[in-house]
Order: C-alpha cells, then sequence, then structure tokens
C-alpha cells in the first residue's frame, strides 16, 4: 500500500464504510478532499468535530438533534395539534418534515418487529410511545408498507387499544414494500392527509 | 429546516459536496454515522483531524503522502529502474502502484492542457517534469487516452526532444476514451509492459 501515509489509508477505509460509497468511490473523494484541502477538507474536519461534540438523541422523541429535548419536541407550534406520528427511524421523520406535513410531533421507534432477527418489543421504544401516548388525541402509525412494518404497526393498535387515544395509519398511497425515506415529498404529504383509522386487532 | 440542528445541517452539506454523494445520501450518510457514533463517527472524525493534519503534496513529484519528499520518491529501491512514469493525477498514480507495476518513479501534472478551460503548460507541472527529465533514463507518458491527454503527451514529447531520454506511452490496450483510474489491474499492467516508443512531432 503506497497510497500515502496509513493517515490517508485509515481514512480512506473508514469513508467507505458508508452508506453510498465503497472503496473505490472513498480513495476518489479522499483525493477530492486532498485537493481541497482549505475549501472542504478542513470544514468537513471541523463540522465532524462539532457534530460529534453536540449531537445526542432526544430522549423523548428519538430523534437526532443538538439539544434534548429536542427542537421538535419544545416547539410550542406543535404543542396544539395533539398529532403524534410513529416512525420507524429517523430518516422517515426528517422525511416528513421536509415533506412539511405541519405541526406535528414525532415518536422513532427506533426499527420495527423483526422476530427473524431477534427483535422483539423490548429492543423498540414501544415502552415509551405507551407512556407518551394519553398526552395527544391522535397517533398515527407511519410505518414503513413492509411485513414487518404493519406488523409493528398492528402490535402497537393492540396495546394502544382502550387508552382511548385514537390511532391512524398512512392513507394508502404509500407503494407496497416502499420505503418512506425514498418516496417524494408530494405522495408523503398526500398519505398523512388521507390517514384512515386503525382497526385493532 | 428541523433536520437536527445547525451542525448536523453543515456535515450534510459538506458531505454532499464529495463525489458520488448527494445531499439524500449525504443525509444517510450522517444517520448512519450519528448511529454508530462510537464505531465510526468519533474515528472518522480523528482520523481526518489526522489527515488534515498530516497530509502533504510531495514538492518532488506531487504526490499526496504524509512526508515530501514521498516514500515513493525516497524509496532505495525505485532508484535503480530509472523509469519515470508521468501521469495526469494522484489517482493515477494510486492505480498504477495498485496493479503492482514494479520500481518505478512517478511525475503528477496535475491535469492536462486543455486551452479550452484555459489551462496552459504553466498550469500544469511540466516545467518540474523537465527539470527531472535527466536523471531518468525513460520517460512513460502514461496519461489518458482522451484528446487532451494525447495533446499533453506530444506536448511533452516535443518539449524533451533532445534530452537523450527516451519517451515512451502505455501501450494500446487502454480503451480509447477511457480513464486510468477506472481501468482493472490486469489490463494496467499489460499497457505499461507494452510501451512503445513515441515518435516526435
Amino acid at each position: 500500500m503506497a497510497n500515502g501515509g496509513p493517515e490517508i489509508e485509515q481514512l480512506i477505509q473508514l469513508l467507505a464504510r458508508l452508506p453510498g460509497l465503497g472503496p473505490r468511490s472513498a480513495r476518489r473523494a479522499v483525493l477530492h478532499l486532498i485537493k481541497r484541502k482549505d475549501a472542504l477538507m478542513v470544514p468537513l474536519s471541523a463540522a465532524l468535530d462539532r457534530a460529534v461534540a453536540a449531537v445526542r438523541v432526544c430522549e423523548t422523541c428519538g430523534n437526532v438533534d443538538t439539544v434534548s429535548p429536542c427542537h421538535i419536541c419544545t416547539d410550542p407550534r406543535r404543542e396544539q395539534s395533539g398529532l403524534l406520528i410513529v416512525v420507524e427511524d429517523v430518516a422517515d421523520l426528517w422525511a416528513l418534515e421536509r415533506a412539511g406535513v405541519g405541526a406535528v410531533r414525532y415518536h422513532v421507534l427506533g426499527g420495527v418487529l423483526s422476530p427473524l432477527d431477534g427483535i422483539g418489543p423490548e429492543d423498540l421504544t414501544i415502552e415509551q410511545l405507551l407512556g407518551r401516548a394519553a398526552g395527544f388525541s391522535e397517533i398515527v402509525l407511519a410505518v414503513n408498507a413492509t411485513v414487518e412494518g404493519q406488523t409493528t404497526a398492528h402490535y402497537i393498535t393492540d396495546r394502544l387499544a382502550g387508552s382511548g387515544v385514537r390511532i391512524t395509519r398512512l392513507a394508502h398511497g404509500v407503494p407496497v414494500g416502499g420505503e418512506l425515506d425514498y418516496l417524494d415529498e408530494g405522495t408523503l404529504s398526500q398519505a398523512l392527509r388521507a390517514r384512515t383509522a386503525m382497526d385493532p386487532g
């Protein structure tokens, strides 16, 4: 390995672990960075340092932010709607925010139920969700339209039965088998507007 | 923009400027990093800090390394071959090293002549190449098989006329219009072995 020193080689190997980058594209990215040392590499290094120091997971909803509770949880304009949107992942929360779905709050499950992968209710933030539920008038289960996502939605509906909170899911319009983070903003907005009641069990 | 705080947003925007990453994949990369904070984000941040501090451009050949002159220029095993390989870019140098072309030295031009883009001989390291040429028995012009690459090869051949140094180019075998960094190692090795003499003018 004569591709520069160990510092460069290590940087390539770490960048290659990012989604969407492999060993070859990581090498190109590192050369790109080195050529633009002052314009890109130094700012990126500083931004990463700051993010490492600042980033934390919101203890209320599971969102990623630089404060906990996060900006969304402490936003007074979002208090009135009474709408809690349950998502699998922070990427889905960000996708809904980009879609401009309005003054809502979120709950990040941290995944979906998947017995084959050994992921049960205790591996998700379902207990925290049950604890928060009473504070809202409606809970929208905005999970992916996959088998695991729908299984998780039914499980949560069962657990919330008798809580008096209205439970809905996103309208069909989300393509079957599709994932929220890949949808266009228009489809996401429409699916939220046309949300339908979830019938238990 | 409620995608986390400004630290997260800035990190996304900087990562989106890497080749192969756009705004969407940069967001996914940042979430990937945050979820693996200790295993990936902190090491990447440290590696980037170290690389920023350590990386320098070799004042002899233009290679990127953590010392100048670089490891290749100071490698005594490479002194005997008398072979200098001229490449457009550091990525091409790395590609040739990966191909295991042997105990050679390099000269990175930093681009190719391109009058349309306003890139003339003074924007490349051609003067430095002329200064180094006498120390070698053979100079291989391993530029890309593009119009600009071949124009640059002919220009360098003209400038080196009368120097007594043998000037060669890579064998045909490099696909016309192709770029070195994308070739497989076998093709690169063969192209170097079958190099042919460059006839001036």
